[in-house]
């Protein structure tokens, strides 16, 4: 009786999940696959913690070389995270013929690209639908359901941490460090929460996503990368107040002669499904040259619905491997180096708060630097001011589209004059 | 050198896109599949109609018998739409041993559990994805991506036409007569419009999903089924108001002894996703047993939308062909007769819309009966009434959760009193 043999390389939450569908949906499985999935064994730190009740304790082990150098292993699931133990792992799971299915975007991100070609070389598969954005099937949508069209756009919330304190300072008026209290007692973030709120993760997995959707190999450190902490509740109101929400965003844009990636807090119109993806929810919007306008919204994280994208893609590489077909989707993936639009570049309308202090004069120098840089003006709002406090006066603008580098320039002949009380806020429009 | 050959079953809108994405993404599809698709015979009604230029006119023929009795044809894509002649056709190309990829939302909600039964027994595909939400991958999704996991609910905008003319009657206070003129001078409504404003299309649309969500075989006659003509402006007034939109909806749910399956105007909390896809978009909103929710929105219809599903269908199943693997997906819907809950064991909050005459006691009377069938209220607001004009007065109640057969019977004791000036409006609460 023929039979797909699974090595698990890391048990943790994700692994327990992993563990727990394959057995619940066993019959149902070998149904889809045409064979049976075992697992056979299950590499480890530690033997002895406490682990799902579904796991066969006797298949544990610490010794990597046992599970990695095992004949009897069809399929790897690489579940460990992190770049390096995983990175060898892979590297070696690949070289020996062995498929490899992960859930590790901080290792697709950093070596997609390589990985991708390695596995494509070897006639394996390489399957990372886990990688981004938990449950939602975006990486089978990129591959899969768009074989015969071009994304042109993409636009994702991919940082659940981010979302979350996002939504509980629009919808309560709570500040960044009371939001991200919030969001660490539930655990939807680290005791070090810089890769997150810093938006470093969102730029891993906009590089995953830009691997797929424009075929960039693009260096994560090369993303235009924003975080969340410059916004403050009062930008949650006069957001609100043009008919915006603020969203933590991975955009990234096919130009044709290079790709715009770029990961900043960004304003969405309020009517929209983006913009109406609250709390720990992820979700990426694409625009199809075909398909026109899509968008897929899901749980980016947690131990169950990271799981099914996980047995989704052993799935798919178990029935792959079982018919002889083993490497054909990896290989469709065409990825090259494809230069990056430079920041100064990208068109967008911008959201403006200038904190100013009172003085005569002061809107027109403003109005007048930002007429200099053609930057033209929508829509204005001022909050404080006419009282005796001193205290700085908030100018909020709404630009109409302006090239970044025309915008700067604005800023920064208004950043030198004496009326500033402080930096200027920029937001990006969607 | 190997090729796959498609016979192509009618040519309209949809057809003209597949050769379009066919001839464009060539060597991409090749190389997805592993050979090139051909397309070597094109069935049509009338060979002198433009078509679109990529298509080669040497492949056109009138007989069916000559595409369907070929030997030469791999995999039928069927795009005639319509029940007979399409029934016959994919019935014979199923029987002769070939894969067939259709678009026909009719034909699968008519002969869905036959068609694929009579797929699975001959070992050949049956793939449909275009057939619900033109180019949103939901079939594929229910199918692969959720292979591991159990759908408790869904929910879907699934027709265009309700959905814009809804979204033109909330935004800018159409009549439904208006909204209705304006989507068929648009194209997005049929001069006959009774398949899509009365909910037709969407039960249909629900069968296909229940099909795959919950393994159900259902007739979609069976399904109750409500259209959008008795909403009036006034209620997504009041929607607004309660904080809701009403949205035309394709609702199903597995209560494990039985599906729930309904098509029918409802409140959408306005500030979720759902709520926010507007105009002819359409979306599936799913709930899984692990992976909790996920939403996928796009285009419902459309020539290209639509054909890049088609397209995504065909390179499965030739993949599928070339490798020996034909029938693996379509064995693996496992479809049975379920029983479907009766309407009076649905469980949800209503809203409802009292057009009473201002009369002392009018409110007790109402209240009363509610209250008798242990119905209670949430909310209510009241419109005119207080004056001598002697019109109506609205009544309009957002109730607690409770069972359809409950309200309707406190319903009834209220239609017929005399105080009653119009039937009462009912609008479930998703």
């Amino acid at each position: 009786m023929k039979r797909v043999r699974l090595g698990l390389l890391g048990c943790g939450t994700v692994g327990g999940g992993v563990i727990q569908l394959l057995t619940a949906n066993r019959a149902h499985i070998a149904s889809r696959v045409g064979a049976p999935i075992d697992i056979v064994k299950v590499l480890v730190r530690d033997p002895s913690k406490e682990r799902v009740a579904e796991l066969d304790r006797s298949l544990l082990t610490t010794d990597a070389n046992a599970v990695l150098a095992d004949d009897g292993v069809d399929v790897f699931v690489e579940v460990m995270g992190g770049v390096e133990p995983a990175k060898g792992y892979v590297e070696r799971a690949i070289d020996s013929g062995r498929s490899v299915v992960t859930a590790n975007k901080m290792l697709l991100a950093q070596h997609g690209p390589e990985l991708v070609d390695r596995a494509a070389k070897k006639g394996v598969d390489l399957a990372f639908e886990a990688s981004v954005g938990g449950g939602i099937p975006i990486i089978r949508t990129l591959r899969d359901a768009l074989a015969s069209d071009w994304v042109e756009s993409l636009a994702g919330i991919v940082n659940g941490t981010c979302n979350y304190m996002l939504t509980r300072m629009r919808q309560d008026g709570r500040s960044f460090e009371q939001a991200l209290a919030e969001a660490q007692a539930k655990g939807y973030a680290e005791a070090d929460p810089g890769l997150d709120v810093d938006g470093h993760d969102a730029a891993h997995k906009l590089g995953v996503l830009a691997m797929l959707a424009f075929g960039a190999s693009v260096p994560h450190e090369r993303v235009h990368t924003e975080g969340i902490r410059a916004i403050e509740p009062i930008d949650h109101e006069f957001a609100e107040r043009f008919g915006f929400v603020i969203k933590h965003l991975a955009v990234g844009k096919d130009k044709g002669d290079a790709v715009e990636l770029r990961v900043h807090p960004t304003l969405v119109p309020r009517d929209t499904a983006l913009a109406n993806v609250n709390g720990v929810l992820n979700a990426i919007a694409l625009e199809g040259r075909a398909l026109g306008p899509c968008l897929l919204s899901g749980r980016g994280a947690g131990d169950l619905p990271t799981a099914v994208s996980v047995v989704a893609d052993v799935v798919d590489v178990a029935y792959a491997r079982l018919n002889g077909a083993a490497g054909l989707t990896t290989r469709a993936i065409q990825v090259r180096a494809r230069p990056l639009a430079p920041m100064e570049s990208v068109e967008a309308s911008y959201y403006l708060r200038f904190q100013v202090y009172d003085r005569p004069g002061v809107l027109a120098h403003i109005t007048g630097a930002l007429g200099d840089a053609k930057v033209s003006i929508e829509a204005m709002v001022q909050r404080g001011g006419g009282d005796a406090s001193g205290r700085p006066v908030q100018v909020v603008m709404l630009t109409h589209a302006a090239r970044e580098g025309e915008l700067q320039r604005a800023l920064a002949a208004v950043a030198g004059a004496d009326f500033v009380a402080a930096p200027t806020r920029v937001v990006r429009v969607l």
